[in-house]
């Protein structure tokens, strides 16, 4: 049962700092309010070793990466492991440009991740491109679904292993895995992909749920998808006729900030291979 | 009929990439997935040209411009040109400051814009500011009102054929035009400039119809108007007592989110002069 | 009676120049637009002396500073004072990073503030800072309850009276004080604090309310900080089941957007020490 990892959210009030992109940053300091947790975000070098050590994590998303906040990646990713914070990789758009695959792969090496979280597509770019994960089959289909999922499952598994890090694929099946176990999560709307940054807000959610449940990063990084998914599931039941993607944006933050244990537990659907 | 050109957006579902203001630019990437496009930000000099390589259009909007996105417009744009990508230019607040309007005119050297957009004052500073568009008379009102419009629309078309940009002026009329043809709009609801970005969005959006629809630069950049202007009359129409311009915004992108070819094809006032 | 003071920003429509984090500032540009100002941005340091010239007042938020922006502040504040408008400092963060604590410490050095707008512990901090505020005793409590009241207020007033500015201190109960006046402010509720930046949207509409009452500082800090708090308990007057922090917050703006005259006056919740 996932629910009791969102109740240690809200009882610990996780301080995550948040280097992310200026797209999507105004809803993650919202949901991380809403699950229970609260937000700092600072990309400056200068600024990020003091904000990331008074925080319990660190989330770091190349979404808008410029020169002066990858320098700032690596100074607060360094910070963080030094101080045996949290840490979560978001890389948005790996595999899209040089820049971005670089400096995701970069990060992979130079700082130890408790999680990495993004798309199949992204995550396969970083199986491809990083020399920590050499020899990872990445030779998966594009998109998790019923029959390639036992392949995915593999590939999801051997990535952890190598990289030492909770690999989470989010997509209509999403996948949360160690080198040992794989979360295979049903929860969410097709929906959601019709609003910006959902996968942003996850990263910075899931980063709270990290730190408030720090002996257990794979179940809580799978209950921070469950709670994600099932946000988009009760957001969608609530909207009415004339509703957007706009309302349906503010309809998923709702539901994150009344979800409770019980909640969570009844409406979390996964199996674990 | 402009309906058709939304169609086109829903089946093709353009990729766009934004430089646009930090302010705005999460309702810009909203209003792109609620007309069915796609987007995708970056400002970074180092990688906006693999980013624009990947995508179908490319909307560089100038609202809080500084010294590292302003040599990425030029890298996006120029590489936008040589891949012969839509291009949309988005002067805001040129004329406000010495930078914001060499900049934009520098831009309008430089680089081929399929569309310019912005208010009255922006274009009549790039009209005035331009060496490309020298002998234009930029002596028109300040406002395009039934009054002016005839020679407002007289200056538009000039100002498309010495640029040879489609020009669109946006305000109560609003105007679109080539050297040939002018569509003068009457769509929109005079509350909507109490919402912060709606002519971001609006830059946003137009470039997903133009990158959708083509070999009709001129009617697509027109629908995009009418369905920004159609969204702020239905979002209007959709407000409860207490509501305000917070709500008022949610509901512009959620009528974008719900418009179809029959709705754009019945609420669109336009007239060709 | 504070109403009138908004009565001012809605008749007069002041535009304010806003130096702001990227968290919060679509929001800051909304709560412009609601109470009747006109929101503009920019930090890039050779464009903020053209912006702030044209505007009536600067609003300088450090939340996401970065060098660059950093140089705007200090650009943009010479050229406010030297124009004699308005300014205000919010010192985000503060006391939790070297660079914010020194930053905000140096431009209250450097400019002249009309207000300096944070919570207890920021103002705390850069009590015990700066060498201007030297010999003030920062000893308060970390929070402002009715049985540190007495003592806080002493506080804020000295401190308005070291630095010459309006000081206001916002949290479960709100100070806003010169050197003979506090006012004490029992507007708002706890809710507030579940989402990202209703401090930033304060100190972006007080900025507007100092604009529009130019011999009332004191009144126009305290009647922004009334509407804030006013606005929140409106806002969530208006939640139905289901809705959550996101909702709120566009419930918040919306109930700036439909304050009058009559309504803050007979809201505000006030008392002068």
């Amino acid at each position: 049962m996932l629910g009791k990892y969102i109740t240690n959210v809200r009882s610990s009030v996780p301080l995550v700092h948040n280097i992310t992109n200026y797209v999507t940053v105004n809803d993650v300091a919202n949901v991380l309010l809403a699950c229970g947790g609260s937000p700092i975000m600072s990309d400056e070098p200068d600024d990020v070793a003091d904000i990331t050590s008074i925080c319990g994590g660190l989330n770091i998303n190349i979404g808008t990466l410029n020169k002066s906040s990858i320098e700032g990646m690596f100074v607060a990713g360094r910070k963080a492991n030094e101080l045996g914070h949290v840490t979560l990789l978001d890389p948005v758009g790996a595999g899209a440009s040089a820049l971005r695959t670089n400096t995701a792969v970069k990060l992979m090496d130079e700082i130890d991740f408790t999680v990495i979280r993004g798309n199949i597509s992204e995550i396969k770019t970083l199986a491809m491109g990083s020399g920590t994960t050499k020899g990872v089959d990445a030779d998966v289909a594009d998109a998790v679904t019923e029959d390639s999922l036992d392949e995915a499952v593999s590939f999801v598994k051997e990535l952890a292993e190598k990289t030492g890090s909770v690999i989470a694929i989010t997509g209509a099946i999403d996948l949360v895995a160690d080198k040992d176990r794989c979360f295979v999560i049903r929860n969410g709307r097709p929906e959601m992909g019709k609003i910006t940054g959902t996968g942003c807000q996850l990263s910075g959610m899931m980063t709270a749920f990290l730190v408030a449940n720090p002996d257990s990063p794979l179940e809580a990084a799978a209950a921070a998808v469950c709670t994600m998914g099932l946000a988009g599931e009760i957001g969608w039941d609530n909207m009415k006729e004339g509703d957007g993607n706009s309302t349906y944006r503010n309809r998923i933050i709702d539901a994150i900030f009344n979800m409770d244990e019980e909640t969570l537990d009844k409406g979390a659907k996964y199996e674990i291979k």
